[in-house]
């Protein structure tokens, strides 16, 4: 009972009171230590995939770096869950904040807005890229039918960039700010631009997430999930087009629907 | 357009290409400061209900406090986001760890673990609670059915305090640990003991989860949710019954089947 065997796990189903014995693929979850010029910056729990991308989209999220040239090296021991950044920079240590631990409602990153007041420096969103609903239902779609680890362990989020007819690159974690860290560091890797781009998203639209998509800095977020009231707030301030519930086809708009093409003109 | 009222907002829902405006009822998002003995301790962003429970659960999992009698008053500006503790000593810097951030995949609190190797102070639990699969049946169904907000706004979480039976209590936040960081502050305040209770829980369980049922002292964690690897190794080390993807009448066994009445004694 109970092998562990790879990433699965032996289990007891219940289908009613008919039981039997499985082998169940389980969501792996791992410790990923950041070092950065030789000091310990952060500990992240993660889905052990597209590691790079995980980092420099976490430093990015985190103020520490903002484009890929300001990164000398990365190495990453996997099996020992620790990253090695060397930046072509010495880090400012007052970005660590030795002073203050801050816990998001699911994540933690959510200091710099609520505590620093630099929701003033976020970049408001002046996006031109507009999108139409059938556009908005084909990538939710693509979204859900691209995620197999959610398929197969049902416990992980996705993010994806995308342009307004494809899918272009999803990353998969067990936390949905990891996820969009990744799609956050593969665009600062590969340079890509933006502004004909929005993110696909399987998480919960909160203030920690909207903050997220003001500094990759699309327009347009499109989630299966719900929002919160102050992740909503944000979007208005910030300029971004927040659709939530995006499911089948079905999907409610929150803010900025200005950027869907087919809303009515006519509603207030 | 994007009027705030009270708790919702104003939105457009598309239904295929059929458009209608609504109001929809949103879950509200705000940031908790606690300070402890006048300093700054740390700031959680929650939903803003049962306060008190989620202070004094939060500062038992992060092992502040451990009985009520620690605490002196709690004062809280539920306004302004501020909670006031007093407790009956002075608390030890080294907990705040001022040399390091940890952010784990959903909440950042799982420095302890992995960081500290403190695992091997988390309790086995030896519960000797044992439950039928119609129980479980039932409390989950119970859960959903009591879980009104989630209903209304779809974006929180749930933990309950159960029997076999019954619900007890149910907690509830936009945040899965905060949800239950306020059941282990109901339970600590009520001085109620969890020798015959069990948890029954919206989320996933990752390792995050496994440690703080471990604190709370319960054998048998029930979610509606899928596991990762590492909350199951937790669990199996720690003699936690596991059981989720509880979703009508099934349900999977992960850990610990023992606890589970009907479970076929002949399998492995």
């Amino acid at each position: 009972m109970n092998d562990v065997k790879e990433d699965g796990w032996e289990i007891i189903r219940f289908n009613g009171h008919s039981q039997s014995i499985l082998y169940e693929e389980v969501a792996i979850e791992a410790p990923l230590t950041i070092m950065i010029n030789g000091s310990e910056f952060a500990t992240i729990v993660c889905s052990p995939s597209n590691l790079r991308d995980l980092i420099v989209g976490f430093l990015a999220s985190e103020g520490v770096i903002r484009l890929k040239d300001e990164i000398k090296r990365i190495s990453i021991d996997e099996k020992l869950g620790f990253a090695y950044v060397d930046l072509n920079k010495s880090i400012d240590t007052s970005q660590i904040d030795h002073s203050k631990r801050f816990i998001g409602s699911c994540c933690g990153k959510s200091r710099q807005f609520y505590f620093k007041s630099d929701v003033k420096t976020a970049k408001t969103i002046t996006s031109k890229l507009s999108i139409t609903v059938d556009q908005c239902f084909h990538l939710m779609k693509e979204l859900q039918v691209n995620s197999e680890q959610f398929i197969r362990t049902g416990g992980v989020h996705n993010a994806a960039l995308a342009t307004c007819d494809d899918i272009l690159t999803i990353r998969t974690d067990i936390g949905r700010h990891n996820a969009l860290d990744k799609i956050y560091g593969h665009i600062i890797q590969e340079k890509i631009g933006v502004a004909d781009k929005l993110i696909v998203f399987s998480g919960r639209i909160s203030s920690e997430v909207l903050l997220k998509i003001s500094k990759i800095g699309v327009g347009i977020l499109l989630s299966k999930s719900a929002p919160t009231d102050l992740g909503l707030q944000l979007a208005d301030d910030l300029g971004i087009t927040t659709i939530g519930f995006a499911r089948g086809n079905k999907m409610n708009i929150y803010t900025h629907p200005d950027r869907v093409i087919d809303v009515d003109s006519n509603f207030p």
